[in-house]
């Protein structure tokens, strides 16, 4: 059986489809795997997360492209980057690396733009023709040469007066907000105002609580049993917030 | 050709990929569908009608994944169902059971939880490995111990004084409402002060005329001919409505 | 390895699910890919738009099944098209047909309507059946008699005093705007009244700048640079607009 290819977009299927047609143009003997599809517009640092969590559930030899990708047809860098047997494709903006570096240590390649390729659309006209290359048995050093990647830093949360100053990294499908921190704080804290439960799972707290636990993707995750973080506390990715240590106001 | 695993979740594809990858790291011999993947979160009797009416579209060895799991990691078993050569796979909470009841005569079994599973994600850490096991050949009953299942009842209508009271169960993309009746009543009927025209398609109804048909699912099924019947009435699964039988009231 | 089967739809993958398992149930033998699953409800020409643009990056003998379809169970045909080594599956409006000659020279044949069809689900029972019947080998040439199917114009632009009249024809997920001109006006233009540079990709605008360029699709599209071109302007499929030129107001 062939090649899993994943994708990781932030534009629908129909320009995705384009992609799948330009590789199975090539070969057939793929599996397709939509990592996402609807990571929010041009937001690199939610798409580096969720590449970064999904990634590495994939066997060894999977090929990750991911175009989130503002800078499409300007002059940053089409890159393929190999870390832990898996193989990245995409733009040099940092989208691939927290991916790469949490499956080994990367080494990257620059790709070549073909004549012709539509500056808006490097997905179907550079990184598609590159992951089917790769995935009819070219190896990713023979892709192109060598090259020094953007890296993308998710960010660590801050000790600040009243607590801990954290950054939102992704909201998923019920609103659950992901924060860029990888335990749950051991003391109670608040999130302006409300009281968070610390739980190990959402059916501990009560219907409509708020509430803080450790997320299967191994980062901080404040949801609200039943309901929906996201709007409740109105929060986007990339929002700044703090948590404030209960101890600290009592 | 491998086995065709189905999936039906409320949590979209980040975590789906997921579930995908723990799989295709066993095997990449199957073929994948999605059923929904934007069921109405944690709605299990929309999830369960959906599963039910598309399940049977598939052939006999299926292995159907259902995830809406308002309890994942508490006290809920997780199972594992035949019925009719089809593999049902999911929470205890019912999702799966009008599924199987409508294929034939289910036999379950409760599914290990392994230590570590998180408890946030038992779709990747107990649902998947659990089908992936099954796709590699292994019996549904040596999975588990035998095991009773919760059932979870769809309703009836009911005959009310003036008509009709019925159940919204299901909404689909464009807004049409599915009831849990399994025929169009044979006289005309109005719905909060609007005559729903009994019609055998959309097409046969004037441009946005309310209208009531038999769907395609072989449930009563209110629609907008080119309209949201969901938007007009302001309808959701789960409500409960009076379809007033026109000739009591004149 | 099989055949390539795409599918473009507006209603989601509940509906979708139930297409794939009755041609999983004739034959595993094949690769799906959705080209849409979500095509603005009944709008046909934006279909016709995108499958037009998707189905030329796949391979031949690729299968097209496109469904959207507001006269669903009236007098309305079901056809099949050959063209350029692809076969199109759909109701004769017009949806298959900018793709077909987008190809070569389309040849047609009415498909039978099967007892017992949902009235209300030609895809499931109709347009599917005929895929999976086109997969496991069988000619288009021998599903049906000859047929002279319903053309669909996308339309041209159109000279006007100020400057040249056009249609929105697609909008995409970043809120892109797609018009029915093959190329960019060579002088500058305005859109009620804001100033749309002219540009070869989007990050060549300021932030927020209003932009025209030549679409990956090959028709030019209006696009904000980092925002929603169809939010700012208002716009909708199937609306007329003026591209007012600068010069015939200065």
């Amino acid at each position: 059986m062939g090649r899993v290819i994943t994708f990781l977009t932030d534009f629908g299927s129909f320009y995705l489809s384009q992609m799948k047609g330009v590789i199975l143009q090539r070969t057939k003997d793929v599996v397709f795997v939509e990592i996402s599809t609807d990571i929010p517009p041009q937001d690199v640092r939610s798409g580096a997360f969720a590449l970064m969590v999904a990634s590495r559930y994939f066997p060894r030899g999977t090929i990750h492209i991911a175009v989130v990708d503002p800078g499409v047809g300007t002059e940053r860098a089409a890159i393929c980057v190999e870390s832990g047997g898996h193989v990245f494709i995409g733009p040099d903006n940092g989208i691939l690396m927290p991916a790469a570096y949490a499956l080994g240590s990367p080494v990257a390649w620059v790709l070549d733009v073909p004549e012709g390729a539509s500056p808006t659309f490097h997905g179907r006209d550079v990184f598609a023709p590159a992951a089917a290359e790769i995935a009819c048995g070219t190896h990713p050093e023979d892709m192109g040469i060598p090259f020094e990647p953007k890296d993308l830093d998710l960010g660590s949360p801050r000790v600040v007066a009243n607590g801990v100053e954290t950054t939102v990294i992704h909201i998923d499908n019920f609103g659950n907000v992901v924060l860029n921190m990888k335990s749950v704080p051991d003391s109670d804290m608040r999130l302006m105002g409300r009281r968070l439960k610390r739980v190990r799972t959402y059916g501990e707290a009560g219907w409509n609580e708020s509430l803080i636990t450790l997320g299967s993707h191994g980062f901080a995750e404040i949801a609200v049993n039943g309901g929906s973080a996201a709007k409740l506390f109105g929060l986007s990715t990339g929002d700044k917030i703090v948590l404030e240590d209960v101890s600290c106001s009592e």
